[in-house]
């Protein structure tokens, strides 16, 4: 059958907007406050008393969801059924465009030495060798492995001893996650893992992978610490029914950091990246873009990255920015206005955690006067309760009448 | 797997009253209050107190229910598998009784014109005649039309262009609702569509439905407006396990609209109509039959009439009449009482919408004390939470002690 909310859209003129702060929810730091509590936020408040608010679980309960799955349930995917690959994630967030006939794969540049005739893994990371190293590095690779028949590569450095490949078929080959193994074992003093398919179409990439392996196994030989290349996670882009197709929605996402235009253009969006790093930039793109799309998904990474770095202050002082900014959001009078996060990143845990993420939905169909701020205590009391994230789109859609009625 | 409550059930003396207020919910209108706030009500207030208060979605999140869906995921049954077609409902609707051998569709009668040859639809709705004339059309068409070989023929006139058809079977054929298409092609200046059948059962319908078409053109051609019957929504009584056989309860159904008493008997419910359409009428007739039945569905229009006309202060007084009434219910002690809706109705929205209805069981086992009054912004602090609406069934036989422990 076909899915239920696609069966019941209708199009209209109403713009949507959801705002995502990164790992938004949080926990009590020292004071007994968390970072949403610490914040002073006069626009929020005021809007939190005239909107619907609850909290969202993405996955389940008590699982802590990575940035894929956040967002795919944000998106409305269920983020279970669709699972975006360590290696696909890997290479979005390195700004390079996944197509259908990739196959990527991220990588460690890795200390081997012979023993025996044996190549024995020394250390899994390198050394942690400097960024430049592994720009260096990479662009050596790329220079001379442009091609391994007629299989396109790209070699993509990231931070430190992080890598990404892709092979680049001449057409595609549908591949499962787990039909080629990973090179890396995962430990040191032992040989690298031999990569193999489980199927004649897996073994067809595998030797292509094994092929190219050989190849940058004699161009990095030379080198004192970046002397091999574990690779772990090979990959598809999933394939996933479009967001203009579901949902009949013409979306636009504006981000800054590639990982997350990357995300959104695997569901169909447009993807545009603001001038700077900024809320201001971020939010002030919307403006430019306001009469050309129906869905405007805007990201702001910085609650994340402060709640990642155990900082509660500098995490309130980014959600103070966008208090700040949020008038201009308002000015455009969206039909409905959502705030929330992919999932909560409290600064006392210093990463992504399980907990709800609070939720804020305003239009002139909602409830409201349920709390004074928008915070997770207050949230609790609001009139969505504790929602699955999948479900926040039905909800967007609703409040902006893009649905029928089900049955007569 | 036999469904767990089922599995479960054990019969007692004890009485369920389940009080519909048709589209109960709302949201808030000029003074900033729903429809429910704006109601005096000092006999649900001081009722509320000592009860479980909450609030339920009928279908999903962000999904506005029609009528059926609303009413059967109140009986307990999952408005998604079992579905209502469209002419079903609107021949129920019309009084009309739907066994296993009928196929029911529902009409418009329309304006078509000659032109080369085609038969051109000129007004899909014939300029919405006055119901008299669909009244005197309908009989015309019915004394014509009586039998097709083997197979009755119903015609049953609604309000201005709209009829419904039945077509009574020898025996059963077993159709699906989109088996045989449409005959309305929901546009104007093109040719009416032949009913077609997708497979031999449908196809012998379909036979008969293009007889009776062919008969009915005949008959109407005289017509100045109605000259033309397009059809769609050919839809069978849905197989739906009954009340008793699913929760042991002997079931009654106290509505004065057609097709809520239809909706009713479709799970096996005997119904019954008030005399007349008020309040009090439908609540009287309760101490009527009080001895006969475990379960007892009252349901109450107006609330949803007024919400549908934008008028919270008609709405508000239809719900300041029921609390008058009230103790009338009270004074019969039933075991469980409920007063629900079967979705929201606000007025601003003048019609059915996806908002989480209010929701309140009285029964000696309750918590309580969680709210002072029964309205959208009391229930959401109650001890019910925010639950599908298929699952209060599970919870009115619960109270009434008529579920066994699950499991040792």
């Amino acid at each position: 059958m076909k899915n239920l909310v696609t069966s019941l859209i209708r199009k209209n003129n109403s713009k949507i907007v959801l705002i995502v702060l990164d790992g938004l929810g949080g926990l009590p730091s020292e004071e007994g406050k968390t970072e949403l509590e610490i914040a002073k936020t006069p626009n929020l408040d005021n809007l939190a008393y005239r909107s619907a608010l609850g909290l969202h679980i993405p996955v389940d309960w008590g699982i802590t969801p990575g940035s894929g799955p956040g967002h795919l349930a944000l998106f409305g995917y269920d983020p279970l059924q669709y699972q975006i690959g360590r290696g696909v994630l890997e290479t979005l967030g390195l700004g390079i465009e996944i197509g259908e006939r990739d196959i990527a794969v991220r990588g460690n540049y890795a200390t081997v030495e012979s023993k025996e005739g044996k190549l024995l893994i020394k250390d899994r990371r390198a050394g942690r060798i400097p960024t430049e190293e592994n720009r260096r590095i990479s662009a050596k690779l790329q220079e001379n492995i442009r091609r391994i028949e007629d299989v396109e590569v790209i070699v993509a450095p990231g931070l430190e001893h992080r890598v990404a490949v892709v092979f680049r078929f001449p057409q595609a080959l549908p591949v499962g996650s787990d039909e080629i193994n990973d090179t890396d074992p995962q430990k040191t003093d032992t040989e690298p893992l031999t990569p193999k398919g489980r199927n004649p179409q897996a073994e067809r990439v595998a030797r292509i992978v094994r092929k190219f392996l050989r190849r940058a196994e004699e161009i990095l030989k030379e080198e004192k610490k970046a002397n091999y290349l574990l690779l772990r996670g090979f990959s598809q882009k999933p394939k996933i029914p479009c967001m203009e197709e579901l949902f009949g929605l013409k979306s636009l996402c504006i981000a800054f950091y590639p990982m997350y235009r990357g995300i959104a253009s695997l569901v169909g969006m447009k993807v545009l990246k603001p001038a700077g790093n900024s809320v201001k930039e971020t939010i002030y793109t919307l403006h430019e873009v306001w009469e050309d799309y129906d869905f405007f998904f805007l990201h702001i990474k910085k609650t994340d990255s402060y709640g990642e770095d155990g900082n509660p202050k500098g995490k309130a002082g980014v959600i103070e920015e966008f208090d700040k900014t949020l008038p201009k959001i308002l000015d455009l009078k969206p039909d409905v206005l959502a705030i929330t996060g992919d999932h909560s990143t409290p600064s006392v845990l210093k990463g992504h955690s399980w907990h709800p993420v609070p939720l804020l939905i305003n239009s002139p169909y909602v409830l409201g006067r349920t709390s004074r701020r928008f915070t997770e205590r207050e949230c609790l009391k609001g009139e969505i309760g504790l929602i699955p994230t999948k479900k926040i789109m039905n909800l967007l859609l609703a409040h902006a009448l893009r649905l029928k009625k089900f049955g007569a």
